[in-house]
């Protein structure tokens, strides 16, 4: 084990794994890093970035093991070596670097060099490909109770959808909880007329990347629920977002940059 | 004045206008476009990305005129030019991409090329400066009341702040409106304790960058007050955000991931 004063801890977002979509500072960082700690799929998503060399030491771990990650990571940097730890997307949003705090504030290292990068958020990508849906006011709520009670997501959905704030919804459904997303759906609705726009980003940025315009009528219906789990992003327009026809035949989804009186 | 059926329409956000924050796909539109349309203030920026050539022609505008320049920008392009739109951030974020979108939906072109190009969005790069404030469910509410009544604005900042998120405000205060910040504070305040964290971001991933970590109390002053401006992003924390100080004597803040039962 190495004791150099060099080491340090960086936490980078990826944005959607398109390497044309990832910043020349996260760049920087995957390729000066001695080790890449991370989810097993943003490591992937990495390596199609910036090819690990012999000099790269990756650590691939499970998706739910956020704070071991980081604990393991601070070790790393503490013990000399230049860490990258990865998320997709920016990684202040529901990843990495908040865990990386908690691990700092539960014991905090008497030296460590601490860098975050920001990168282009899953929302704003899925977003772009549909318009503008978040062109005014909006919210980024993540659907997933493993770290909140179910209560307080329906609460903010509530208070956002009253508030008429256009929507991005984050870890939407899982196999463990298919149901819950019907519920967030009602309490949507119950704030929105049926034809209100709802963008359904899934792996977007990524292969296979797919962009479903759908209003939230039809986001209420069984077969359109099934077509949602943890990889979709959805964006849920407010009163004022309109869907409209491209010269292309194309659909676009934007929210006026105005609001009315 | 040709007319080409090569013409296209590129929104791009630069991110906060650093090199190194901006997307390769951003940087490809930049060089391969004929014209460059946007505020001048952005098109500075984007010269320090990608140094214009004598085949780029510059189109400076003022900062209010987003739907002359959209359209503008949407009659270039019919006439065969290659068309950047310059934002700064991500342009769905408050931008040009909604402002290209309601011209579209106005005045439906019979063909037109439009592609939306993600940005690093100035939220994320003030939040990963300070840590990770936005690091659980947040909002993003600008305080402009050019396009919005005032109204609108107390009742989202009074919503979001009840459902305890964390809050992002862009265009926090002007010459024109000094006194409406100091409104905006209250209303928040009436949901968080004295002692919650807040970040101010001026000029962030800007040559003269500076991120000041304040109290929701020490906000409410007016000496602070004076410090905000519309180049300056604020994250208003949640009730469960917090400021802890790193091994080198820098603060922190962060929202942990968990919210209690």
């Amino acid at each position: 084990m190495t004791s150099e004063r060099a080491g340090w801890l960086a936490v980078v977002g990826l944005g959607p794994g398109d390497p044309t979509l990832c910043t020349p500072a996260v760049v920087d960082v995957l390729t000066q890093a001695t080790d890449w700690v991370g989810y097993d799929g943003y490591l992937t998503l990495a390596a199609g970035i910036v090819e690990p060399s012999d000099h790269h030491e990756l650590h691939r771990t499970d998706n739910r093991e956020e704070a071991d990650r980081a604990r393991h990571a601070i070790a790393l940097a503490l013990a000399g070596k230049r860490v990258a730890v990865i998320s997709s997307g920016d990684p202040g949003v529901f990843a990495m670097a908040a865990a990386v705090m908690e691990q700092i504030d539960a014991i905090p290292p008497s030296r460590l060099d601490v860098s975050i990068h920001p990168g282009v958020s899953a929302a704003h990508v899925v977003a772009a490909r549909a318009g503008a849906p978040l062109g005014h006011d909006f919210a980024v709520i993540s659907l997933s109770d493993n770290l909140k009670p179910w209560s307080v997501i329906e609460r903010r959905l509530d208070a956002a959808a009253a508030a008429d704030l256009a929507i991005a919804l984050y870890n939407p459904r899982s196999r463990a909880r298919p149901d819950q997303f019907g519920r967030a759906v009602e309490v949507l609705r119950t704030h929105r007329v049926g034809d209100t726009p709802v963008v359904l980003g899934r792996d977007v940025g990524r292969p296979g990347e797919a962009v479903t315009i759908v209003t939230i009528a039809e986001l209420a219906e069984h077969d359109v629920q099934e077509t949602v789990d943890m990889r979709t992003v959805i964006i849920v327009g407010s009163s004022q977002t309109r869907a409209i026809d491209g010269a292309d035949g194309r659909r676009w989804v934007y929210t006026p940059r105005s609001y009315p009186d």
